[in-house]
This record gives structure tokens, sequence and C-alpha cells, in this order.
């Protein structure tokens, strides 16, 4: 069970409520008014818990669980052991998160201006929001309804945040418009200034950066990730797109729709990265190229060309993921000759 | 136009203005007392906007502007557009930077101490500082004239900071002693201890880390960066480089002056870098080393060995930059070799 | 010396005191009554001072030290110039950071809590705690003994820390327990969501991140790292573990006891890494994976494989070192010969 002290639970739900929340279907004649208590893995889950079965890897674990409900593929179904009410769905781990949600709701904002916050008279906060200690909100920021600003975030002058939206704790945003229902985890850095010099020998001559970051609805964004403004234009990053801890974005970049960013990625300066696409960890991508829709860039790759749509690439310089392979046992096998 | 929430236009400048501000030469027979109103792209410029061409790739561009000033290469003037005046100069972005600062001028700190902010009563601070909310300056702290420290950034006992810097929000300064017209952007840490531990099985057991960081004059620092202070002797930054977010800086180490330092670089103890040296994103450079001034290392360079002055090097081991693509090139062939 | 404003130097001592602190063997003749005022390096030390040679590489330098005293083994005994007191020791460098330790001690919190700190009453402080303005301690929070709260930082509700360690400033904590004397420098983010997602076209589902961070004793976790809590597990830092700055620490990692992690490493979701791993800077670890205990992982290496006990490994997909180093060799042999 989560650790009370960080977690509450807001169970118990029946079978029938699961299975409303998740558009599972109930197995034929298992108790729809059988009650839950919580979540759990497969291998520790008890009888008032429910688990899931996603990766075929544990099937063996599903044959074995103690669980009271399991949420599981209709094709396995008949491998369930005895006295586990099903929910069947061939999305396993999406109903999982349906109902891991209904049991760990995210925690509203406690709504209120802590008195020791400081937000500026010439703000404007929706209704519902919560202002921890030492949050800062300056003139001229818009803040929709039922937002949370966290202990010691600064929101800059003019910022506009959509409705629903969490900004943990330690952020920073300045030159941004943020959508609805964003989380923005701590020591995110937003609106800074791009990194523009006309360089030379003489010194190198600071551009000031005229844009802005326009994040739409229903992104997340990692801790300590930076997302640079615009020299100009504006940084841009899609609906829905998740990125992770310790990102860089730098000024320009238009980052498309349903994106999957995984940490320490850096996308340099101008680049537009397709709706969907995917990068795994360590990933860089110079700048000014352009990454198609549904892309996939492997776990550090090195990204210098444009990337077609669709493709998946890997390596430095990256290349189709085949390809990439190819090299690697090339280079293995030819090394080993030379022992010979 | 730069959105009037977050930048104040301090236009019109007339032409002859704007070639005084840049030392560009006028045109022959271009009115120098046409008004100008703000700066913008070439594609999207009215004829009350000053452009700018650097990049021959967007001639095209240039020959169809609807822009009212343009600031180019002389060689160019004759593919100009009718109606367009003309700032001639060999260094087109360089003046571009110029007129974009004079248009939108650096925000100067607004002077006072924000009632929320803690400031020591040991601490001296210039004339026209300003101190925003939540900001916490330590014990024998010195600040110039002319400084901002932004809101919840935490400047430790004893560190000095020249004149006319910005210590914008969230940032924290212990150890250091930092130049004048500094620009620290969001989320910096500076002068934390570096990584220092006497190895063994019983424990790794810290090793004091005595020294400061010195950073000289108009440095500027990205977000999210760290710069660990050094260990005995200091660690180093020279004046006008520039580091960009998320850059790791280890104890000891010594930049020189007019460094460039892209995103994500990371550069290990007691390794010294020259004068104008160049790194683009997700550089490693190993602990150590010597980097020789006006070297250039290629993004994701990993070095292990010293780089003499004015190389370019790419690759991991980074080798000289033609041998790397050599390198590609080769891996490439061979592997395509065994599908034959 | 160590500049004043930033170090209080807590000297003198005796040899016979550094030796009973160190126990180190004093060289028969040597006066054990000289008294010593601070630490330096061999080639700037003073006869008032203690040096150390740990590198054979610095023999030079140490037969030509004017150090009153010198750290070293036993073996190079003889090599010493005339005037310099001797502390014999096989491990120098662990005798050095004992002394350095003796002349700058760790400074204390100062404790009480600062007015413009703000604290839950609903939080429990241990005796002599320091919480520094700006500080937020949310409700439940359990701070142990002697244990420093840096200006800025966010310790959220149910928060646990053991006695005597140190949050500096601009920390955020949150769903964490971490153990006694843990020094967590400025700008990490310890206990946010994991990156955990139900993709699909229609929107990645939030999947609530139900576990915590759990971190030992005596754990250093350097700047703007970031450690994110467990999905349902916890992520586990053991004993001693020393990390440097901006790591990434995914939801479920456990890292074992005395690990040592370089600066900008990541490590991916649900990876397990042994005790006394070694990991050099910019490794990335993919997730799920297996690290033996005593494994090193050179810089820059990416691991996508579990890797035994003890191995040592380097490059991209990492490899056995010797095979990296005879890859290396092989493709630059290769590319050479094209050219001929």
């Amino acid at each position: 069970m989560a650790d009370p002290r960080f977690f509450a639970n807001s169970g118990l739900f029946t079978l029938r409520r699961l299975a409303e929340i998740t558009g599972a279907e109930l197995r034929a004649g298992d108790d729809p008014e059988r009650a839950f208590a919580d979540v759990a893995p497969l291998d520790s889950a008890g009888p008032d818990q429910v688990s899931f079965l996603d990766n075929r890897k544990y099937v063996a674990a599903f044959r074995a669980t103690k669980a009271g409900a399991c949420i599981v593929d209709p094709d396995l179904a008949d491998q369930a052991p005895e006295g586990v009410s099903l929910l069947l769905t061939t999305d396993p781990y999406r109903a999982y998160a349906q109902i891991a949600q209904a049991f760990y709701p995210a925690v509203a904002a406690r709504a209120g201006i802590d008195p020791a916050a400081v937000v500026s008279p010439e703000a404007t906060l929706g209704e519902g929001c919560g202002v921890e200690a030492g949050a800062v909100i300056g003139a001229g920021a818009e803040i929709g309804d039922g937002c949370q600003v966290g202990a010691g975030s600064v929101v800059g002058p003019g910022v506009v945040i959509g409705t629903g939206s969490r900004i943990t704790a330690n952020v920073t945003l300045s030159h941004c418009l943020i959508g609805a229902r964003a989380i923005i985890h701590p020591g995110v850095r937003i609106g800074q200034d791009g990194f523009g010099f006309a360089m030379g020998a003489a010194g190198h001559l600071k551009v000031p950066q005229l844009g802005r970051v326009v994040i739409e609805d229903d992104v997340e964004i990692g801790a300590n990730t930076c997302i640079d403004r615009g020299a100009g234009p504006d940084t841009f990053v899609g609906a829905g797109s998740k990125i992770d801890n310790l990102v860089q974005i730098g000024h320009n970049v238009r980052i498309g729709r349903g994106c999957v960013i995984i940490s320490q990625v850096g996308i340099s300066g101008s680049t537009e990265v397709g709706d969907f696409v995917a990068m795994g960890g360590k990933v860089g991508v110079a700048g000014h190229l352009k990454i198609g829709p549904g892309a996939r860039l492997a776990a550090r790759s090195g990204v210098i060309r444009d990337i077609p749509a669709g493709a998946t690439v890997a390596g430095f310089p990256a290349v189709p993921v085949k390809e990439h392979w190819r090299q690697v046992a090339t280079l293995a096998k030819l090394s080993k000759r030379k022992e010979d």
C-alpha cells in the first residue's frame, strides 16, 4: 500500500465501478459488487487489491497471483487463478492508470494564498487557486482557475497559465504562455533568454531574445528541464507532449503534439519536431533540423540531419536503426579478427 | 512585434541613428531621417521595420522583403528590392544585435529591496540595486552598483558580485567572486562543494573543498548550469565567456576568455580550457586536460587527451574532425559490404 | 590559504595531533610538538603548512617542497627534502582529507528557525536544527537533530530527514525518507513523479507514481540532480553512495552502497545498481538492467545489457573495456588505410 504519509487512498471501489472507470468488461460470473481497497503488483497483491498484467513476460506471476481482481487482455483470461475477478481490456496498462488515478487522485491545489507568498496586486488569479509560501507572482500574470503555484516558485510578469495547471515548487517561469492542465515539476526553467550571440574576437554581443515560450494544454515537464524563449519566433511545445527531467530545449524549437522526450535530451535551436515523436534518453538533435511526425530516436542518438516521418534511428551520427546495429556488429567482428 | 506583455519597445529610431549605433554605412541616396519602429525577420518585416541578411541562404527572402530597412553586406546591396533602405556592414548579425538592443534594451534592475527579501545587515549593496521578493543575501556579501538579485535567489555569505550584474530568479551562489555585467540565469548553482572523496571500501571520505569560483566580467551562464568551487585552487571562468544551460563545470577547472560552451557540456575537474574555445552541445572533457586556445570541439565530442590550439575535433574518443568523418564513412561502407 | 571570507581555519595542530587524527606514523626523529597552521599543495606550501603526496607523478614536487610537513607513503620517505616532517601512511589522500577536515570542519547548522522561514506547526524538528530564511517545511515532516534546511528549500509534507543532514539552498524534497548525515546540494529535486504514462494516440495517460525515494545514511547528492520517486516500489540509494551534479535517477531505480556516480549520468527506470559501482561522467544506463557489484562504467558508456559484477565496460553499446579500445583502434586503422 502506498505510504499514507504521502498518499491518500480514495477507495473502496466496486468491480462495477472499476469497469465503468476503465470501460473494461467484467468477466461473466464475477460479482460486480465485490469491493476493492487498493492497487498492487501481481506478486504482492492481496484479495482486496487490484493488479494488472500488461507484459506477457509476467504471465507466470499472473497465474500465481493472490490479487482479488486483475486487469488483463481477454486472450489471457483462461490463465487466471481461481478467486481473481477479471477486468478485460486490450489495453490493461491504460486501465490500470485509470484505476490507480481513481484510488489516488491528483491532489487539488489547496485554495488560497499563503501569507508568505508575494502576489502582485496587478496579477490576476482565477477561482480556487492555491499559492504556497515563498511563491512570487509578478505584475500582469494571469493564472487560470484551480491552478497551484508551489513554494518558492517564481511566475514572472505577464506570464499566462491555463486552468488546472500545477506549477510545483522552485519553478521559474518568464516570458511564457502555458496551457491548461500542465504539470511543471520542481526546478523547471521556462522562458529565460535563448543562447544567442553575435560572436567575435572583440567579444560576443548579446542578441536580444524577443520571442516567448508557448506551451499548449496537457503538457508535463520534468524536474530541472530548461526551455529557452525564442529569439523572435516563439519556442513551442504542442498539446499532450510529455518531457522528462534535465532536458534542454533551445530557442525557436517547435515540438509537436503527443511527443515523449526522455531525460537529458538536448534539442538545439530552431529544430522542428513533428507530432508523436519519441526520443530516448540523452538524445541530441542539432539545430535547424526537421524531425518528421512519428519518428523514433533511440537513446543516445546524435541527430545531425533531417529525419523522415516514422523513421527509427540510432547512433551518432544517427542512421536507420538496422543500419546502426549492423555497424555495431561489423565493428565488433572486425575488431575480433585482429586477434587471430 | 515582440509581445508587449514581456517586452518594451524603445523606438522610433531614424536610419541615421541606427547607422550611428552600429557603425554601418547608409547607402547613398537613402533618407537618413526615415524612422523605424521595430525589428523583424526578412519574410515578415513591414515598411517601418528593420531586418537583416546574415546567411546567404536567405538571399531570396532578401530580394522579396517588404522591410523598410535591411542590414546587409555591401556585396549584396545590388540585390535589394525597391523601397528598402540599406545599412551596409560586413557584420550584419552584429549590427542587428546592436539595433535590437536599442529597440529592446536590457531591463535595468528596479532599484530597492523588496520587503519580502532578506538581506543581512552585514551585507553591502551598491547604489541602485534591486533585490526581489524571496531573495536571501548573507552576511559579508558585497554587491556592486546596479545589480539585480532575482526572486528566490540565495547569495551566500561573503559572495562578491561586480557592478551591473543580473542574478535572475532561483539562483544559488556561494564561495564565489563574480565580475561586472554578469548574467546568471535561473537555477544556476555556483560555488557548492566539488566532488572530492578519498575513496575506500570502508567509506568514501569527504575531502574539504577549500577553493572558490572566480568569474570575470561579462560572463553569461545558462539556466540550471552548475559550477563547483575548487578543491584548493579556484575554479575560474574568463572574461566574456558564454555558457549555456545545464552545463557541468567541475572543481579547479579553468576556462579562458571568450569561450562559448553549449548546453549539457561537462568539463571534469582540473581541466584547463584556453581562450576562445568553442564546445558544441553534450561535449564531455575528461579531467586534468589542456584544451588549447581557439580549439573547437564538435557537439558530442568526448575528449580524453589534450587538444592543441586551434584544432577542431569530433567523436569519441575525439579525433581531428576530418578523421572523425573518415571513420564514420569507413564504418558505414564496411557495414554495407556485409550485405552483398 | 583558504579565503577567510568563506572558510574558518580551526588550527593550529601539532604533528602529534595530526598523527592521532589520521593514524599515520610520525617519522622517527621528527618533533611531535611542531605546530601547523594550514594545509597547502606541495608546490606552494610553507613551513607552517601540511601537504601530501598521493600521486607518484608529483615526486619531483615533493623533493622540492618547502612544506613544514608532508603526508607520504613510507616507501617515499627517503626522498623528502630536509626540514619537512613526515606523516607516514599507505593512504596519504585519506589522511589529507582527515587533516583538511580538522583545519576546516564542516560548518554546523546555526540552530534556530529564521523568522522568514515557514515551518508547519505540524512538522517535527529535532534539537539544534537550523532553518534558513525562505525555507518552507510542510505538515508532518520529521527532521532529525542538528539538521540544516537552507534558504529557499522546500521540504514537502511527510518527508523524513535523519540526524545531522545538511539540506542546502533551493532544494526540493517530497515523498522521500532521507537518512542521517546526508549532504544535499543546491537545486536537487527528490521525490517528484516518475515519468510514467500509458502511451496512446488518444493521449498519454498519467500513471500515478505511488512509491517514495528512500535514501540511506551518509549519502551526498550533487547540485541540480534529480531522483524521481518510484511508481509503486521505491527508488532507493544505499548508504555512503556519492552522486555528483546533474544526474538523473529514474523511478524504481535501486542504487547500492558506496557507489560513485559522476556528473550527467542518467539511470533509467527500474535498473538495479550493485554496491560500490562506479560510473564516469555522462554514462547512460537503460531501464530494467542489473549492474553487478563493483562494476565500473567508463565515462560516456551507454549500457543496454546487464553488466556482471566487477566488470569494467566502455563505449556505446558498452562492451568490456579492452574490447572497446580494440574497436577504437580497429576503426582508426581501417580509416587510415583508405587514404593509401
